[in-house]
This record gives C-alpha cells, sequence and structure tokens, in this order.
C-alpha cells in the first residue's frame, strides 16, 4: 500500500465537518502524507494486549504510528467498520473527571464498543474498605481492557496487581497521565509534521515553555516525559514555575532531558521567544489542589510570538483567558478535538482490531 | 404514500403491549390515520440540525407531524430499522433527573444509538471553575447531539455558546422544558385528535384547567405555551394559582394568549367544569424549591366532570392522590408513556435519520 | 441432539482465556456433561417473562438447567449471536453496589443488549418522595427488565406494584439476592457436578459451613435457602455465628432444612471438619452494618480440611485474608468470576431470547 492508497481514505468533507469552529484548525493529511507510507502494522500490532501505565509504556516509533492511525480516524467515518464489535471497556473513574471519561467512552462507542461506566468513586458500595487489587480481579471477568482515574499515585500498580487485561492509566495521583501526552503530541504533530522526523531542520526546531510544575502537575509531567522522544524537534525548553524545583522527585534527573532547558520563575522575559506554551491550572499538594499563579496568566494582550501556539488539556480556570479563543494562538481546542480520534487508535491496536481497519499496513 | 399504506405500519398487538396498565388507554392510531397521509417528510425534514431550547424553535405544523410520528413511532417496533446506529447522544444533566434522562437514553437505546451520560453535576471534575461554553466546545467532540438540563435558567445559553451541535433543552431552572410540552400534546392529541384540525366543532372545544404558577413552574409555562398553538381547540383556560400574578415575568403578555384566560386561587368553584386539568408539584422559588399548596389536592372523591382527564409532568407528591390511578380521569400514566416515542421522532428527525423509517413520506 | 453435540460447543481456549489466574480454577464442561443431554428448552422456555424476587421463583430443575446454560455461555463466545440485539435491560440501584451493578451490566452487554443506568439513589430528581410505585410505572415505557437494589427490604414489592416488566430482585435489605445463590451454586455445581444428582454417593456429599448470620445477612440467607433444593448432596450445615438465633424471623422454620443442623460460636472445632465454608463480611443491623467479629477470620493457617472450598460473595473486608488467594481452598474467584454468565442465562431466559442460542435443546 503506498502513499497515494492511504490519502483514498482521506475524505475532506469529514474532516471539515469535525475541526473545532475557534482558533487554530489542524489539518489531520499532512501527518498521514508525512509518512510516505500507512500506518506501520509491525509497530501498531505489538501493542496487542498491551498495558500504558506510564510513559516508557511507548516507544517513539509506536507514539508516532498511533498518532497517523489516529490522523486516519480523524479522517474517516471507522464507525462502518464496527472495529470494537462486542469488546467491553471499563472505565472506573475513582476520582471524577468529566472531560476525560467522556473522552474514552466517546472514543468506545464511536468504534461500536460497549462501556462499562464507574463514572465516580462514591458508588461503590457498603464494602469501602475493598482493595483495588479485589476490584481488578473482578474487572478480569467483567470487561476487555480497564481505564482508571484514581486520586491516588499508587492506585495504578495496586489494581494491576489483581487484573489480568490491558489497562491504561487515565491519571493517577501526581503520577502520570500517559494518554494525556500522546493527545498532546498529536495536536503538535498534526500542526507540524516535520516534528515526527528523525532530524529537524534547525530552523524549524522548537523553543518550548512549560508553565507549571512537572513535579506535582501530571498532565505537565507526562508531556515532558513524552517529549524526550522528540528531542530532535526542540531547541530548548523553558520551565516557567514557582517552585525552586519544579520537577520534584520524579522527575529527579533532568539530564535526561536531552535539550537545553532553563528554569525560572518570571514570565515576562522569557514569553515572547516561545514557540508552543504548555500550561495546566491545578497543582496537587499533598491531599490538596492548588491554582497557577495569578503572575502566570495568559490573554490576548499578552506578549506572545505572533506564531505562538498555546496548549492546555483542560479544563481551564483564569489561567487562560477567553480573549485567546478566537487567535491563532489558541491551539488547545484543536488539542482537545484530536483526543478522542488517538484514544481510537490506542484501543483498536490494543484490542487487536487493526484487522478490521482498511488503512493499517500489513493487517 | 396513502392513509391505508401508513396504516399498514400499526402494529395492534404492539400498542396493546405498550399501553399502560391503569387509566386511561390512548391508541396512537386515531392520530395517524387523522392526517389521510404518512407524517410529512417536507416538515419534518425541515428539523435537520435544529436546536430545540424553547417553544418558539418549533412551529405548530412541526408539533403535529412530530406527533403524528412518534405515533407510528408507538404502533411499531422501530428498533429493526436501526435509525440512529453510529449516532452518539450526550445526556448531560447537571440538575439530576432520572425520570426525564432515562425517557430520552430509553429513546435513544431503542433507536441503536449510543449514549454518553452525565448522570449528575457532581461528577464533573476538580476543575468546578469550567465553564459551560468550554464544556459545549468538548462536547463538539464527543458526539451528533446534545441533552441537557441545568438548575441554572442561563445555562442553557451559555452552553451553546461553545456547541455546534444540535441542543435540547431537558430543563433550565426556571426557564423552560420544551420537550415535555410536545409529550404533553401528544397525550391530548391521541386523547382527542381533532385537537388538532384548524377548525374545532365548539362542542369538543376544552376548557383547560392548569393548577399552578407558569411564572415559576417551568414544564406548567411549557405546556401553557405550546398551548397557544392550538387555540382553536381552547374554549377557555383557568389558571388557579395562590399567587396574584401566575404567569411572572416569563410570560408578562397574556395578550399572547389566544382563548379566553381565567385566574382564579379557588379549585373547588372551576373544578366541575374542566375537561383537562394540568398539575405539577414543585415551583422554584429563588434558588428552592416549593411544594403545591394543600387546598389544591385532586383524589378520587374530588368533584370532577365525569369524562375530565388529569394530567401530570410527575414525579407527583401528594397533590396527586394515587386513588385516582385507575380511574379514567388518569391520563397521566399514558402521558407519561408516550415520552420516549415523542422523544424518538424528534431524535431521529434532528439526526437526520427519517430514511431509515419506512412510514415518512418523501423521505 | 446429543451429549456429544452438546460438546461441540465448548471451546477449550474460550474456557482457559477466561478462567481465574489464582485458586481453585473450574472447568464448565464437566458440568455440561453431567446432564448427557444440552439443557432442557421445556425447562427453561418456562422462564419466559417471569420475575424472580425471592428463592422460591426458582424451582430445582430451573437452578440446574440455569446453571447447565451458564456453563455454555462460559465454554463460548456467545456475542456473535447477539441474543439481547434490541432489548434495553434496567439496573436501578438506589443502593450503590459497583461489582453487582457491573456484574449485571456485563452480562447484557456481552449479550448485545442495552442498559439503563441508575448507579446510585442520589441521581432521583428534586421529587424526593416518588414512591416505587410511581417508578415501576415509569419503567414499564422505558425498558424491557428492570434491575433493582435497594436498602429497604420492602422496596421489591412496592417496586413491582407499579411494574408490568419481569423483575430481577438484586437485593433489598436484608430480604434476599437471588441471584447471587444461583452464582454460588453455579460455582458449587461446577466444581462438583454430582452434586446436582438426586442422589449422592454418601462419601460425596458435603459438610456445609456458614460462618454469619443468615437472619441478617441477605447473601448468607439466599444461599441458604437455595441449598434447600440441593439437601441429597449435603450431609449436614454448620452456622457459626456470635448470635443466638442466626435464623432469624426471615428463616423462622429451620425444620425446612432437610439436613442435619448444627449452630455453634465457636469456629475453632467445627473448622477442620468442613468442605465448603461460606463467609460474608457484613450484617445489617437496623439501619446500620456491622463487620463479622475478629474471631471469625480465616488464613493460610486457619485449620482447614485439605480439600476445603472457601466461598464469598465479595467484597471482602479483614475476616477473608488475602493469604489464602493463592492456594487451592480459595473458590472465592472461581464463584465471582462466574457471576456473568449466570446472569447471561438467567437474561436469556427471562427475555425468551433462548432461541439465538445453538445450544438449548428444543429452542
Amino acid at each position: 500500500m503506498t502513499a497515494l492508497d492511504v490519502m483514498r481514505f482521506v475524505e475532506p468533507e469529514v474532516i471539515a465537518r469535525r475541526t473545532n469552529s475557534r482558533g487554530v484548525k489542524l489539518d489531520p493529511s499532512g501527518l498521514i502524507e508525512r509518512g510516505r507510507r500507512p500506518p506501520a502494522g509491525p509497530v501498531l500490532h505489538g501493542l496487542a494486549g498491551r498495558s500504558i501505565a506510564e510513559h516508557g509504556d511507548l516507544s517513539r516509533p509506536e507514539v508516532i504510528e498511533l498518532c497517523r492511525l489516529a490522523s486516519l480516524m480523524e479522517a474517516n467515518d471507522v464507525a462502518i467498520h464496527h472495529p470494537l464489535d462486542g469488546k467491553v471497556v471499563i472505565t472506573a473513574f475513582f476520582e471524577a473527571s468529566t472531560r476525560t471519561r467522556l473522552s474514552f467512552e466517546s472514543a468506545v462507542l464511536r468504534l461500536d464498543g460497549k462501556v462499562l461506566s464507574v463514572p465516580d468513586g462514591r458508588t461503590t458500595g457498603t464494602a469501602k474498605g475493598e482493595s483495588l487489587s479485589d476490584i481488578g480481579e473482578m474487572f478480569n471477568s467483567y470487561g476487555d481492557l480497564v481505564v482508571m482515574r484514581h486520586p491516588e499515585t499508587e492506585a495504578a500498580q495496586e489494581l494491576t496487581d489483581g487484573l489480568d487485561l490491558p489497562f491504561i492509566n487515565a491519571g493517577n495521583g501526581s503520577g502520570e497521565h500517559p494518554t494525556q501526552a500522546l493527545v498532546d503530541w498529536f495536536a503538535l504533530l498534526k500542526w507540524r509534521p516535520e516534528l515526527a522526523d528523525p532530524t529537524v531542520d534547525p530552523e524549524r526546531r522548537i523553543h518550548l515553555g512549560i508553565i507549571g510544575t512537572p513535579g506535582n502537575m501530571r498532565a505537565v509531567k507526562s508531556f515532558l516525559l513524552r517529549s524526550i522522544d522528540f528531542a530532535p524537534a526542540i531547541r530548548k525548553l523553558t520551565v516557567i514555575s514557582e517552585m525552586a524545583d519544579p520537577f520534584g522527585a520524579g522527575l529527579n534527573d533532568p539530564e535526561r532531558l536531552d535539550f537545553e532547558v532553563e528554569i525560572t520563575n518570571e514570565m515576562a522575559p522569557v514569553l515572547p521567544e516561545l514557540d508552543v506554551i504548555y500550561m495546566n491550572s491545578i497543582a496537587l499538594l499533598g491531599d490538596s489542589y492548588q491554582l497557577l499563579g495569578e503572575q502566570y496568566r495568559l490573554h490576548a494582550q499578552s506578549t506572545l510570538k505572533p506564531s505562538a501556539v498555546i496548549m492546555h488539556p483542560l479544563a481551564r480556570r483564569d489561567e487562560l483567558d477567553t480573549s485567546l479563543d478566537e487567535t491563532q494562538h489558541n491551539l488547545y481546542f484543536a488539542q482537545a478535538a484530536g483526543a478522542t480520534y488517538l484514544r481510537q487508535a490506542l484501543l483498536s491496536a490494543i484490542l487487536q482490531r487493526l484487522d478490521r481497519l482498511p488503512f493499517v499496513e500489513g493487517a
């Protein structure tokens, strides 16, 4: 199958219908074409039955091929292939999160799978003391894959102690949120497909800014860890944080970061230099949450580079002003809009239903 | 397609199976035959992609054709046509309401659509400050249509600010509940199909009584506003309320009511004259709820006209005594039983799947 | 159809995939073969449209044939037959129970039915006073079968006052939990298929121990009541309880028990004699719950007969130590793993879709 064949599966009217109405519009066909071949079957087939608990559970080639498959999911009506027919996905949200839960559930339903939903932890019966390991053992009989969010970092490990099914971590305390990082890079690769290349023209390498604290913001941490895979595309990373050690215990070796790193608590001087700004609202401090400080707010009057784009995993608070929504700095709506397609790609691969999709090589 | 053809789609055993066991039984075939033609495709096709936020979003011909289509939904097993295959409906109930939520969800599932459910507002994550506009933007990627109930009146507008999908208002504070009014008139038109005629025999015109306060009871308000479409069928309206101005700010021009209107706070004198009595339990007063006063209770010993029927959107409290359940005054069970069929008709039209139904003219 | 034909439907790789990873592994083929014929169509067809509110709603032959059908559900991929296509099952959990709710919902989804879910009683709207009878009347229009759990014993009767649909009681206060007892006996009959025989070799009859109080533990009560059907297989029953009258008002005539009964509050002397030990965590005392006393804990060092098996409806607390999980005393994981298959069998029979299954006699 050639690049030309792949392009047969890009339906422009499907893309147009699905494009977010405000901010940057991302066309998935650039990423599809970039590869000059369909998503690689051998790489994607290797995901069968696997769990995604942390960033290390996926390699750079897997991330790129998943993003290319997600692009094809976005450019097509895949529902007609019923890829997840007969499969049951359990979405266990012991910490409520409408946005992430509905994103996964929408991905399952769009592929004609079934959803068993635990929308919040308060519906877990009178025997409050049940262990996550026992819950994992229970899930073995009820479904084919488990997506879990939990307020405690250790929860992912405890559940998988009893679980034989593939597991996707949808956020564990101050741990990780690895599929959010996939969603983030899916947006960046659609925005500039050349960022996926092994060598990137120095002119096109990005200065990445992170407003927040990777050490206690799991989405920020996962984005940063995933970014290591794309070091050839990153000229410099600037972390803007109130904390003296924003990397925290979870990232104790910034040497791992294969690009220039700068840490600052002043946003103003560095803001006009950034190509991509990643921010988040909420940091976990012990058992409670803290919002981003007032000095780190962005709005339409912020001194941004004209071509700069802003990313945010959402939901947002005041740190990201709605005055940016109509501007071309707004990549966050396109980023959010890609989430279900990325998750469709991941679920199809893990649940071994790639063979139902007409656009995977060797499937 | 002729009236005879339409009648081919009326399956008496389906109707019998679906009829409520107590109170008035309503046969949908009367309304189907009344039109002497199948539901009008051109009128119903015009609903494609539309939102139903308030009563003005539907015209009288649209209401009548929707009720006729709903009658055919009720008289047939439509599941075999899988009308909503591949469609995802988001039911976002920020104010919990099992009855209305399950009614919409049952309608979707009966048509083989998928449901993404937000059963109550407490499962909306830690970022409690997320705006409804951002939630609307999120829903754009997750489904094909949104049904929302919310405790605040302004919520419908706020959500649709960010939403590109068709929207159905399932109750917004003291605002409206437009599909409840459709359900109400669906019951009345099955009960007396001639009420749909442009001119109604004066003998058959009804004296309508409303027990409650349209100004702060959204179901009552929506019923009243919808009733304006059926002015030729209404001889007189009597509003029975403790409030001096039961119409309130939302209905500040009773002149719009194209029939004789009487307002009273005494139920006893007028009760024996009423043909149809519409009542509700609960009024919104500021942020709290108030139950209907004790003097407005109905029971089997109430001095009702023998042919009078009682309607109630349910759930009920003491104002509607169970001693009425076994009587022929009980239209409320038949009214409730029609809700899913009416919503099936509406969803099929908005989501443009009328062509999958064998009984829509020109579809 | 002969036993050989039935065995065609046993797919060893399906069984292997579904077997719990720790504890006793149960092979469903023994129970299938035992009957020397496929599950009896006439017996199972007799369940069409029936309700299962208490143990008396099922006879011994029905229980055995349901367990044999469940074995075939377990030994096959039945999803390809779409047995519940177009059917809507309402799961109304007014008392939250993730385990039981998901078990029923998984059973429905595996058979391609639809689920309308009420995950907990707090989402039932502002009209808190709505009667269960009215809720039953509402459900008539929304689905094809209702599964309900409720914290009050009278709730099952109140709901069915208004309900015309088949009803399955998933636990009512200190009343019963009849499908849990089916799940329990399904495990026992897979463990030793000869227990289903009308006469059992005296050597193979079991000494059954119950740790807990049938009078205020509904799962224990239901298991005990169901065990009466299998009296020929039971040599002796020992009830180990702190209570002087563990049978309580719900079981006021232990004479009904057609086997030797012993009551004791000391576990140590009797433990080494028991073949099967059934235990539960939680007893209902008035409106509150009480955990099992510390003296009744089991762990890997307990003086159990080497061949003894432990059953528990789960969730567990400290009374059942995880040190037993890896031992051959652990029947409770296999017991739990069978729950969805048993419920699949029951739902297929009640909803009259046995004809879609290739392995029911005369279907």
